[in-house]
């Protein structure tokens, strides 16, 4: 596929990651949500079908990668390294707009962030920090351990996904390179990206309790970039000094991925 | 297919639809009832899985659309807008039928929302608002912003269904004029509904904080008309001066969501 | 298929729906359970895959209906109806069955609901009513009501279904002849079997708030009888004059489905 | 296939299955998680999804059993004992590698779990025990209930999972001998083994009630021996005195599981 077809691919695919991934955690953050505080479940399940929804679209374009830990994988996987630099830039570009777009559906509620008055919840509504709806925040700040439970969560994701695909191989005849290389058809009959996206689940509910599972550099970054630069009222630091451990955890999760799958398959 | 079986498939899918999907609300909104207050990811699951029935029942008579945005997403993709006026009557006609089928299931609680005494829930029972059970109330009420989300949350709709159906068309050699045109074998091998019907359960999720996710006129205004004249106790306001929102911002979105998807694929 | 597999498969495949079914309403229902009060999703996810579990299992002996509601619709959309004695005399021992077995899976629950003394939710603990656990229990007593709601809901799992079981007719070339009468390969290559598992947590997000969803005369019916009859401490009624309303309107509810299928399709 | 290739691959699977099942646990346990206290929908579907991610990954090398239960199940079965030393092996340090793992993924909340002082819920932390994050636990201590309890619930896996394969057999072509000896493609294009991560679902929201379903004694005797040699702050007993239970009736389950699949089918 050509590098224009990548690009539009994970741009519109990783959108529409970020525009339901941030959207579930503004839907559970902020006031005048109908799904306020409705529980870390609704998060595991929204990010999940957000991987559902992104990947499937972008599949016939770029194979929906949607995640540079993904693609730095496949390209441990295949040896394949020369386009991986279309699909990070398409990744990132997609992750900030995917972030402007969750911003614009709760525009009302993100304006409301300065109200104070009486709600159900209090006698003076204390402004939301929001950056949570954006990027990931450690419940515990410690770069040591944060790394780790970024580094396993990643390789979480990608050796079984790298199984999945594979295994799909041995029984649909698609063979990894047309998920490196040219994407189309790379979910076969729609059975691999459900339980691709059922996995995100898993990962969610079992390994993002410490970090908030970022599991993909472009994810996080991308839509701090955004938060940064968006006048949101009273929306709190963008913590940069954090910034970098979901970016260097996912890669070196990625990549080891790549490297114990290889290894053992 | 004949406009009979398309009018009579739209009619039965979309009652289905809004039969579940009505449902879930009552089942969560009414006093009396097993499932009161349990929470967003019921609503979302719920909606969900009213796709998922409405939507394989009507398959084989008129391609399951059950959704005058999807009906148009698909006009624009395909340019075949001659039957447009039959599946959007089937819808209309559908979403009153199972606005009332929802109201019968539930008729003893609508009956009970008089009642006044003790309850474990408050030594006063009030009456509770009921059009929320049958059509979509914002939180913050802003026409702009309302719209907004309601055409954002219909293209995260209309774009990934396209998608989802095209790329199956790759694979299952299912084409896309079926959908508009033949509908019987619409949803392949059953793994293309249940997408469908996970990506409206991942909207829910992701998007439906702000405006209760109508993202179909069909689902919104039909029910909305029943709600007007139902003899329901202290059923509160039908709300009318909202009631262009949800139809206005779907038909934007599903035009949109047929452009996007023929520029980009 | 022969009486003997007919009758053997639904035993074990309904012992199964009722094992799971009734012991996700204990686990929600008993204290010193670990679910206890976890809500009407683990209820309705919980039958749902008690269903996956339970027709799975049968299918290759069967056919896997487990319901006289069904069975009764495929009789009348085929016209086939020699057989049906045979299916419901299964089920209704698989029912007692699964009841049975639930009972020993919650034994020290159920022995425990004699104890007074400190838990974490009172200063004294009242014995728990366990025929929730077993059958159902309307939240409004009105016959007509209750009726009328088994009926709809009984209506949204049997047409659905046929659909369901036609349309993978056209797409796997399974005749509904062999869901009626041979059973195996009824559910073609699993995913239909999901889909109305997935069916049935929808009726019961839905449409399970009022009288808890029967939907099925011997899974109402028979845990009655063994409720009843086994010596549970303090287990309180049986309620025998409800007992008649989630058989006949399931009976009525899949006869109609029935009708309306071959009506419409 | 080699014994090598089937210890690796249930080495790698079994690793997964814990990682992700102690990691669900640790999350809903431990304070400073993101998902404390968020339910027991969340185990359940943790541990699901924690099958789904271990069982498709070993898939290829191992056939992906990850249970001792399930092995001896088949085992029954087909008559083919003479691997089950190797998977059990392979279960049992995948089970003690992936406590580890899971360990490492929450290191952070592991060391807090000695705090004091103030947190939003309460004025004074004390520890939690850490023993139900690796083992199982049972609400009333019972040996014979509880037997009975984790007896049924290993029934209630493998007899339907073997029921599985072996209508997958009619669909597809594959041997139950696939499974106890080759495992390459074992669940054939995807769909199985998501029904046997739903089964799984369904055992803990149904029947995990009274013991916290082990189900499968690997899963409960190696992160029990991690869990008694790890330096976990105030981490309590590892109760030994309860550990033969969790092990002796899976075993006693996954035998007559196979004994009435073979005696029904």
């Amino acid at each position: 596929m050509s590098n224009g077809d990548i690009f539009v691919g994970e741009l519109i695919g990783t959108a529409i990651l970020i525009l339901f991934g941030a959207g579930v955690c503004a839907a559970v953050t902020l006031r005048f949500s109908k799904a306020r505080a409705s529980g870390w479940i609704v998060i595991a399940f929204g990010w999940g079908f957000a991987v559902l929804a992104g990947a499937y679209t972008a599949a016939p374009l770029s194979g929906g990668h949607l995640n540079p830990a993904v693609t730095l994988g496949l390209a441990v996987d295949t040896g394949v390294w020369d386009k991986v630099w279309v699909y990070i830039l398409g990744q990132m570009a997609g992750a900030m707009l995917g972030a402007v777009l969750a911003y614009l559906v709760y525009f009302a509620q993100f304006q409301a962030n300065t109200r104070k008055g009486g709600t159900t919840e209090g006698t003076v509504d204390e402004p939301v920090p929001t950056l949570g709806i954006f990027s990931t925040i450690p419940e515990i700040r410690n770069p040591v351990a944060n790394l780790i439970t970024e580094i396993l969560a990643t390789i979480a994701l990608v050796l079984p996904l790298l199984a999945l695909v594979g295994n799909n191989r041995h029984v649909e005849g698609i063979g990894i390179g047309q998920i490196a290389g040219q994407g189309e058809g790379i979910y076969g009959s729609g059975i691999v990206i459900l339980l691709v996206a059922l996995l995100v689940v898993g990962i969610g509910l079992s390994l993002g309790g410490p970090t908030g599972y970022a599991i993909n550099p472009a994810r996080d970054l991308g839509p701090r970039i955004i938060h940064s630069v968006l006048p949101i009222p009273n929306k709190g630091t963008s913590d940069w000094g954090y910034s970098w451990i979901p970016v260097v955890g996912p890669v070196i999760g990625g990549l080891l991925g790549g490297v114990i799958y290889n290894a053992a398959f």
